[in-house]
């Protein structure tokens, strides 16, 4: 049998090959990322979601180490979690393990972190991983070029192709059609933006609509919100704050704890004396608060000021509030909520449906075909994205001249073998979703489908005596409910099916344990009729 | 004291004054519209959301009759639920109530139904309503002026400005210029699209986009998904069915319910034998399937046939799946998973991230702006919408000469008495959600509220029995959890302080009633250092 290269798809369930992927070779794995899923509303309740990492622990003695693309949560927000399992070398740029350290620290874990700069190449058993410098939202992206004994395997990670990145540093271009010319075998590509015609925009263009806003509102407070991680946004929020003569103050933990890691590791240039503690006596227009918050989030300071809760921002009508974000599908109503409120309190809500304050970190249909041009790789899997992506993102590369039946499509647990002629579906791995809440759930899954029913139906609990040596119920049943309408005619029915299954009950045959099962089937037949399946837990009691 | 009209907001939360409005003057009551709110992921398994009505039904002897608007859910859902309540005439044109009496019908309800045309006036005590034909995404819209003794109170309902409308009926933007030009005391004035700039595009532009289909997919079977109620996009499709040499099968109970509906009340041409039943032996390039689940609906055809479940119709490689929508926010999970599938059946997917197969209903930012221009309101209620449309749409009244002081931002259940001079609050009435699910819940905000703690949290149930002349817990006491993660410490706990709290008591003084609040409160404490909150019951019987 003619050797390949396994690449495994471990990670979350929504989209392949974002949160975690491993390759493999003889006796040696990389994990190429591994990070947390973003829970949505069919998981009530639910902190994080992390990949399910049974493979890689039944092969931890393969494990030679952790290669990180960038330091979104979705790429490294798992690791702490397993730290002390993927006790191996963990490989990322400066500001992807200062965002993991601070991650590390929030739960009192430690890892083994060794830096890379872009460039860099690392060997990993039969592996070696050069990281080539992207561009993305925040500064230390990489895509990685993986060298095996097979060929070379390109990932792209999260990226786009930014002509004016505000640090100049622009996506290697150069690098990347070099490794290209020598041959690629395959190539995992990001598909995120895969629906979006054209190209996307640079971020400097954000740093034009935020001036603009600073002029238009010269005499009023500016309150802008964005994501913490977003170095070159909060970068260039720092600079029109120097150059229009304000003030900055850090609202939300999280804006302050990272915008301090970004500027150590030399990704932010903090313009001195500029970030003050506190409005004190500022006029409004001598201040611009940078503030968390861009998702609706609860317990962020946006949140926490559009409901006048957050002490040392109070919002009326000399602030205008500036949401450089767009909504993650499923946030939008908290999201609107936060803004109604800025508006109820009489600030100027500024948001991206009717300007330009936000563009995405994530390359559009051109700029893909840009990638897959100057990668030319012989295999393709189209990664990052739900299937109707992936399969807009196989019928470019198609059109590019991948051959049709060198591209696959992968689901969630599926291995793929890669050789230097073929690229084959091996059997699968377990894989999947592992619930966190507070902890980490051993049986998530029962727990998120315990809550989904109860979120729909709602419960009943039949709480009954018996009497069993009589074999009938001694005294009344009792019915208690919660997130169900019980009404008085319903409640009677139930009574009195479950007097009829204990008074019908073979008690010589059944146990009681049996009993429970019976009632617990009869109760919930009554609720059929209606197709309503609320949880029924019956109690059935020796008298 | 000078006599005023009062406007009072009923109907759901969410969109002020779309579900329902009233008007008052004296001893009379016209009700605008009866619709449901659509519920979203805070209120899970909840069917439907009507308005609370408790303000009408105690002025019942005042109200003359509902007026509506057009036939949307959201403009007359609500009635077959209340139809005993509200029994008075309710008007509306030919669609309208060919609509309503499919859903009175469902629901076993009754009401007395009288069909109005547009240009109609009719008179309801001190009120005379004209209905003035508007262009919208269904036959039959209309707005409303409703002359009242201290002037004319102008109601725009659902609108668009469609220049190219395919039935040839315009928005009569003569009428409501003159309207405007004899004075209008006040105008409600929808808010839905006023983020959006310029003006919407036509409906006739979507026949072209999907004749353009039919042409480029001359060879495959084509399936178009739309809401029922578009029946001029349904009409569109049926002639270029005819155009094309297809026959049409209809799929979905609701969609040939409606066409049937709509067809009756002559608002829906349908060529002569180009509905067939089934598809019979009918070759890909001869059919085109119109079908319903545009959102997504998990029991619509569309879903079914995602999903391999829908037996008239198995979707293939020879299928092109046109969605001739946009997602309602919240569905987008749902949906998309729709798409996914379809895709992974081998269909080609045509949706409105990439495509021009869907323009809206509502009137855009210059529409708005011509309405306001023609009607000329002294007074100006934005409404439908959440607070930032209705702010805005505030913002565009006044740049276009409406006083500042002469508007107001409504919230729900806010009565407003309008006079030849003023507008002014007054005090409240009750007004907001009432829940259905299967049926209408009396206690809903307490189902509704349960349902979330469940879904966040999940439940814990204790069950302890005592001897009360011991005072202690007699034998072991019983953990059960539903959507929770019970691991062994924490029920060991749990445990402990129940049997602490039995043992502590003081079963002179405390009754059993007594005794189970406080171990509620024991183990509600053991939560609280973690932040989590799941519905605890306890239950405490005597041994």
């Amino acid at each position: 049998m003619s050797k390949s290269v396994k690449v495994i798809f471990l990670g979350g369930v929504g989209e392949i090959g974002k949160n975690m992927t491993a390759l493999e070779y003889g006796d040696d794995i990389v994990v190429v990322d591994c990070g947390v899923e973003f829970p949505r509303e069919d998981s009530p309740g639910i902190d994080a979601i992390i990949p399910d990492i049974t493979y890689i622990r039944e092969n931890r003695d393969k494990l030679r180490g952790i290669v990180l693309t960038h330091g979104h949560e979705d790429h490294i927000g798992a690791i702490p979690y397993y730290a002390d399992e993927l006790d191996v070398p963990i490989y990322g740029t400066a500001l992807t393990l200062g965002l993991l350290e601070r991650k590390l620290a929030e739960r009192g874990a430690k890892c083994k972190l060794v830096r890379v700069d872009e460039g860099d190449t690392v060997n990993l058993g039969a592996f070696s991983v050069e990281f080539i410098k992207v561009a993305h939202s925040m500064a230390g992206a990489c895509a990685l070029s993986v060298t095996t004994p097979l060929g070379v395997i390109f990932v792209t990670g999260d990226f786009k192709i930014d002509n004016t990145p505000i640090d100049g540093k622009k996506t290697d271009l150069q690098r990347i059609a070099e490794i290209g010319a020598k041959g690629v075998l395959l190539m995992l590509g990001e598909s995120t933006n895969v629906e979006r015609k054209g190209s996307s925009t640079s971020e400097m263009v954000v740093g034009q609509g935020l001036e603009s806003i600073f002029v238009s509102n010269a005499d009023k407070r500016l309150v802008i919100a964005c994501f913490a991680s977003s170095n070159y946004r909060v970068q260039q929020i720092l600079w029109l704050a120097e150059k229009y003569g304000r003030k900055v103050v850090l609202a939300g933990r999280s804006m302050k704890g990272i915008v301090e890691v970004a500027s150590r590791v030399g990704e932010l240039q903090i313009p001195k004396g500029i970030i003050v503690d506190g409005i004190g006596k500022l006029p409004p227009e001598k201040v611009v608060v940078v503030s968390t918050g861009t998702q609706g989030e609860p317990a962020s300071a946006l949140n926490k000021m559009s409901r006048g809760d957050f002490g040392k921002v109070s919002i009326g009508c000399d602030d205008v509030v500036v949401l450089s974000s767009t909504p993650i599908p499923g946030n939008e109503k908290s999201i609107y909520e936060v803004i109604n409120n800025l508006f109820r309190k009489g600030a100027h809500v500024i948001y991206e449906a009717m300007n330009e304050v936000h563009v995405s970190g994530h390359a559009y249909e051109e700029e893909l075909k840009i990638m897959l041009s100057l990668v030319r790789p012989k295999f393709f899997i189209p990664v990052h994205g739900e299937y109707r992506h992936q399969f807009k993102h196989a019928e470019i590369a198609r059109s590019l001249g991948v051959r049709e039946e060198n591209i696959v499509i992968p689901s969630i647990g599926e291995v793929y073998g890669v050789g230097r002629t073929c690229l084959k579906q091996h059997s699968n791995v377990t894989a999947g979703n592992v619930y966190v809440d507070g902890v980490v759930l051993e049986d998530g899954n029962a727990v998120v489908s315990d809550r989904r029913s109860l979120a729909e139906y709602g419960m009943l609990l039949v709480l009954a005596s018996v009497d069993t040596e009589r074999g009938v119920i001694a005294g009344d049943c009792e019915v208690i409910a919660r997130g169900f309408n019980l009404t008085d005619d319903i409640e009677s029915e139930i009574r009195s099916v479950v007097r009829d299954t204990v008074n019908g009950a073979d008690f010589d045959a059944e146990s009681l344990n049996e009993l429970t099962r019976t009632v617990k089937k009869a109760v919930r037949k009554l609720f059929y009729r209606d197709r309503q399946f609320p949880v029924i837990i019956p109690i059935i009691v020796q008298d």
